[in-house]
Order: C-alpha cells, then structure tokens, then sequence
C-alpha cells in the first residue's frame, strides 16, 4: 500500500490559503501523511466563469464577511492577520518562484515566507523586490532562482499546474486531493488528511 | 447578564442548512444555548446579486463538488442523505408554516420534518400535500395550520425575516448570528456556538 499523501493546492492571494498554509505542517506530520505543495493561479479559473476578480470583491456581503471570518478564524488560530492591500494581490511571480522551490527543496519555507509576508507583515508580493527579501531571509540568493523563474520551463510548469487544477474541478482555494477524492477549503483540512490516512472507502460510505 | 442564545438562519432549499438543522439540538444543549429558529428565503437575496437559481447550478464545478461534500459530511455524521429533484425546492410554503409553527410551538420539529422529508425522504416539499403529511405525522392538524400561513400576517413576517437577514449581511444559508457576528455555514456551528456562551470579546481578538 502506498504511503499516505495529499496534494495541497493554494493560489498565494487567497487569505483560507494562508490559514491552511500555516497549519497544514504540523497536522500532517501528526497524521503521517505525505503533502505535495502544488501552487496554481485562480485568475484563469474564476475568468472562465466570467469573474474577473475575486468573488469577495464581486459580491460585497460575502467579502465583507470574509474579512471578519479570516480575522476570527487567525485570532483563535493564534495567528497574525493583516489585510492585505490591494486585494487580491498579484500571485504570478510568487507561485512561479515557489515551483523553483519546490523543485530545489527549499519550497515549502518559502511558501509560508510569502504567506506571512503577505497576511501578516502587510507586504506587497506582487513586487519582485519583496520576494527577493523572503529569498534572502532564507538564505537563498535571489538572481539565479528569479532569472530560473523567468524560464519557459517554470513558466509552462506553472500553466499546467493550472490545468490540472481546472481538469480536478477545483474552483477555490485550498484544496485538497486524497485518494481521488476533492476537499475545498481551509475547513476540510482535517477531513482530507483522514481520508489520506485511511481512504475514501473507509472513511465515506457513498451512496447506492 | 442574558442567558446565551443564538440566531440560527436557514432555508429550507439548502443542503448545508439540513445538516445544520441536524445538528444543532444537541449541540445547542450541550453549550446551554438557547436557539431561536429563524426560517427565511435565499432566493431575494440571490436575484439581489444578480442570480436567478442557486449558485450550484449556476457554477457546475462549484454543483459538482456541493453534492460530493454533503454526501461526505452526511455520511460521516451517520445522516441520511438523498438528492432533491429539482434543486432548489420551493420552500416558500414550507417557510410560511414553519412560522405558524414556531408561534405554536411545534416549529422546530416541524423543521426538521420538512428537511428530512425532503433531503432523507426525497419528496418534494414544494408540494402541498408533502407539508401536509409532515404535519399529520406531527399530529398538527393540516388545515387550518395552512390556511393560517396562507394569510396576510404570516406572508408579512417571513418577508420581514428574508429583509432582516439581508440587513443583517447573510448572503447564504445556513448563518448564524451571535452577540452580533454572523457566521456562515454548518461549519461555523461551533465557533458559533462558543461565541454565543462566552461572547465575542472573549473568544476572539478583533484587530487593532
């Protein structure tokens, strides 16, 4: 039997993303499962259903609450929380660094670097300048991995991870892939993890 | 100090908002909360936005993943779960007799009734005579019950309750409302709850 995994998908502008960026380590790690960090882009997906920025822009009421929601859930989390202006900030460079992380092994830290540097240190990772610094602050000099971010391959990489989000039916981030089954939403995180652990079988009677 | 109590909003056409009502007598006990039920109608406040049907109709990977979830959640909380043909229901009649009922003090069974019948049972509560049948088994004669919600006060109040959740910024179902923040969704019964004993000044730092 394989050992149990999860794909963890985030897009760096969405604020449940950095709720469950921050606690997935730790959860996973308690339930022995195995998560693959896999940053895409929500702009493509909200565009092809005629949004052109985020539902929480779209739609005053869901955002206002959204807002309060991410500041309560952060509060009983113990984690710190800024509102991050503009909102949503631009994601591209950021994601496309991230997947030069991850295939270098310092991605996962620099996933969390960006999140708090965004949600709550207040910084703008829509400017490259800014994701230098997180680079530094990881000890990871930033020209050759931004010139390698800049590349076709990184940059192809990133479009694929896109489709393959669309392609599972994703529609928001988190999300969460275990054993074929999808979670949407930093509150599945638990529910992903045991169905990693244990199965879809096993866990989730389907009906007839 | 008032003993704790907590607004719980739902619509009867709404999934979430079955599990919700599910699960919030026992809880509510447990927490010592006191729950007022609060019927209302999403449809107003979705033509609002500019939506004519639910957005799980509107948004197919959106509909796709609804229907998985609640089937998940469901099933993992041992609830007996079935599709709705059509979805959404119409739920206007069934909201109208829950106010009759919730002034006559079988309104919470009733509740309940009308969701099981509709998402345990698959019948269809638009029907007449489906809401007849959940207030035969409730041992509440039909008639004049339906004549009541059919009159002008009963039609006046569940409008009142549809503006008042709409001043009140809920934009889905099922919400909650304690020492006056609002919560959105089944998942948020709990922080609810919580917020409801010991106030939002002391479960939750608000920022700055």
């Amino acid at each position: 039997m394989a050992a149990p995994s999860l794909a963890f998908w985030f897009e760096f502008a969405s604020t449940y993303s950095y709720v469950a960026a921050m606690r997935i380590g730790a959860l996973a790690a308690k339930a022995n499962v195995a998560v693959q960090w896999r940053p895409f882009l929500l702009g493509p997906i909200f565009k092809a259903q005629g949004w052109d920025t985020s539902p929480f822009n779209l739609y005053p009421a869901k955002g206002r609450y959204m807002w309060r929601d991410v500041e309560r859930q952060c509060a009983e989390l113990g984690l710190a929380f800024r509102r991050p202006d503009p909102f949503p900030q631009s994601s591209l460079a950021a994601a496309r660094v991230a997947l030069v992380g991850l295939d270098e092994g310092w991605g996962e830290e620099f996933c969390r670097a960006v999140f708090r540097a965004e949600f709550a240190d207040g910084r703008n990772i829509g400017d490259a300048a800014v994701v230098a610094d997180v680079l530094c602050a990881l000890d990871v000099a930033p020209e050759p991995v931004l010139a390698r971010a800049q590349g076709d391959d990184i940059k192809a990489e990133l479009r694929r991870q896109t489709e393959e989000a669309q392609r599972l039916g994703l529609f928001g981030a988190p999300s969460f892939v275990a054993d074929g089954e999808l979670f949407w939403g930093n509150d599945r995180l638990e529910q992903a993890l045991r169905c990693a652990q244990l199965g879809s079988s096993m866990t989730i009677r389907t009906s007839s």
